[in-house]
């Protein structure tokens, strides 16, 4: 990889089309080094808003539901309607991804080919929870490079569930025939937050147990709180052998884009206050243990107070000698 | 109920012996109203630290693996000894403990009849790590009352374990004939503190499998690091038919004791300031979300500045203006 390229110079050629210069850039979002935060900073600095927001996806569902292929069809489709698309995907060599190192060459294979397509494998754990942040700040570079249609594709686990919520503006869960049995406790977070629930493989002899799936979630008693105000979730039967049940999905998701337009504002600006406020906690938490007051009164604690006191009465008085009460 | 006593009162109360008054400090230093807070607080200004201290051992296992049971037969044996025995034990009609109503009757039938035995069922919430600092808050109390063995009983989920190990000073796994199977990876982080493991029910039918369960952990591979420094982790049969087997365990775990005496100043010491900077970050947390300036910072960044901006670099600002720098 050649030298690092200035912040500013980043931001430039990402939003004139180079990929090399948004694959970059989505690296440095990813980065926990506090060198990187700030060169990260100053390019986000130089990024235009678009004219309008990008359309956020999420898709998740457990490994070998068919995720790969379906986001290879649809996004394809999504091309040849003249969009440009991104997709966070999850890098399948992963441990934790459940894909296979031989199944990597054809993941995307279409859409691979696309040159209106931006395919970025992230390390599992950028996806699984540790840096949720930094999922929707490449989104964010994505949408600045002029991509106006993104998936972001997680791996089905509870963690990584809750913050594709957050980040996308709509999300779909792709489900098993014969995968609705139980709706498990485990998987009920996802299926409360999705807004399109579709059966995969729903041909040949698998067929009728997907359409018997399809009815158990169509009739499940559901948490689901509708994302917008008009519209309640929509089922679908999906196989990659029938192009028209992804066209029919696609419809749907189109309309919801439409819908979903001018929330879009409101909605990143929640989710921005509330990363600010997680990174304020971690960052909390990270100096906690390295304030030189705070280490005192730890040692104090425990060297001689902790038979006499209880932590938190004192954990509360050194909060209010170390934090200022200014309001501005 | 009658009326609430001042704080220094029931110190002194519980010091010479007052069994209501031990039960009335342990509720209060298990609720999280600040006013209880402040009155646990002063509570524990009052408390003389005893002589020595009282040992601390952990229990641990599935449900149904006999823990009440042992506790029964090893708590009256200690009783027999002259210890004065206190046992921070799981609610078994709680729904998480996995009891029965029923047995709730059964379950320490000879110990609670011993005027030297105090039985302190709490709700499996407190056990199970919410209140991990309430758990020591209650030894520390039932160690002031002059019980000088103290029994934690947990009800073997990973966090409850993680939280004992910390607040004990040893910790006994039981295990049931079979149990050895697989050595689940859940289980794992249990085994691995375990400083004494014992396979209950060794007797009748279940003998020989009970002895193969404890071969199998006999020669595990075991990430265990001992406690003590000259001392090995043991493995032990346990029947309750047998009053040899827990005498066998029993002299074990005295002898453990007497190794650890000269160690349990600064396990507390550890303990202490670990407990200090939990508080610290979960008190942390709570102001994080109310304090005027953050707030401020988070709408700020959520109304305009996200666009052109990541949180971290804006976060770190805003902590270094929110925390004065002054060394003590």
């Amino acid at each position: 990889m050649s030298r690092a390229l200035p912040p500013q110079e980043l931001a430039e050629r990402l939003q004139q089309g180079d990929r090399h210069a948004l694959a970059r850039a989505i690296t440095l979002v990813e980065s926990t080094l506090e060198k990187d935060q700030v060169a990260a900073d100053e390019l986000f600095a130089h990024l235009k808003s678009p004219a309008s927001p990008s359309f956020r996806l999420g898709i998740t569902g457990a490994p070998g539901v068919g995720k790969s292929t379906f986001i290879d069809t649809f996004g394809t489709h999504l091309c040849d309607q003249g969009h440009r698309v991104a997709v966070l995907a999850i890098d399948p060599s992963s441990p934790t991804s459940g894909g296979s190192l031989l199944g990597d060459k054809t993941r995307m294979d279409q859409l691979s080919l696309r040159d209106s397509a931006f395919i970025r494998p992230s390390p599992a754990s950028t996806v699984l929870g540790g840096l949720a942040i930094a999922t929707s700040a490449a989104a964010r570079l994505c949408e600045a490079a002029g991509y106006d249609f993104i998936i972001i594709e997680t791996v089905g686990t509870g963690q990584s569930e809750r913050h594709v919520v957050d980040v996308a503006d709509a999300v779909l869960l792709l489900v098993e025939p014969g995968g609705g049995d139980g709706l498990q406790a485990s998987k009920r977070g996802l299926i409360e937050h999705a807004d399109f629930i579709a059966v995969t493989k729903a041909d040949g002899d698998l067929r009728a147990l997907a359409e018997k799936t399809l009815m158990e979630f169509t009739h499940a008693p559901s948490a689901y709180t509708p994302r917008l105000p008009a519209r309640s979730r929509t089922f679908h039967l999906l196989s990659m052998h029938d192009p028209a049940s992804v066209a029919s999905v696609s419809v749907e998701i189109a309309a919801f884009a439409e819908l979903a337009r001018p929330h879009q504002p409101a909605w990143r600006s929640q989710q921005a206050e509330s990363e600010f406020l997680q990174v304020m906690e971690r960052t909390l938490i990270e100096r906690v243990r390295s304030h030189p007051l705070i280490q005192a009164q730890a040692q104090a604690y425990a060297s001689a107070e902790h038979v006499r006191r209880l932590p938190f009465v004192l954990a509360k008085q050194t909060i209010d000698q170390l934090l200022v009460d200014k309001a501005e």
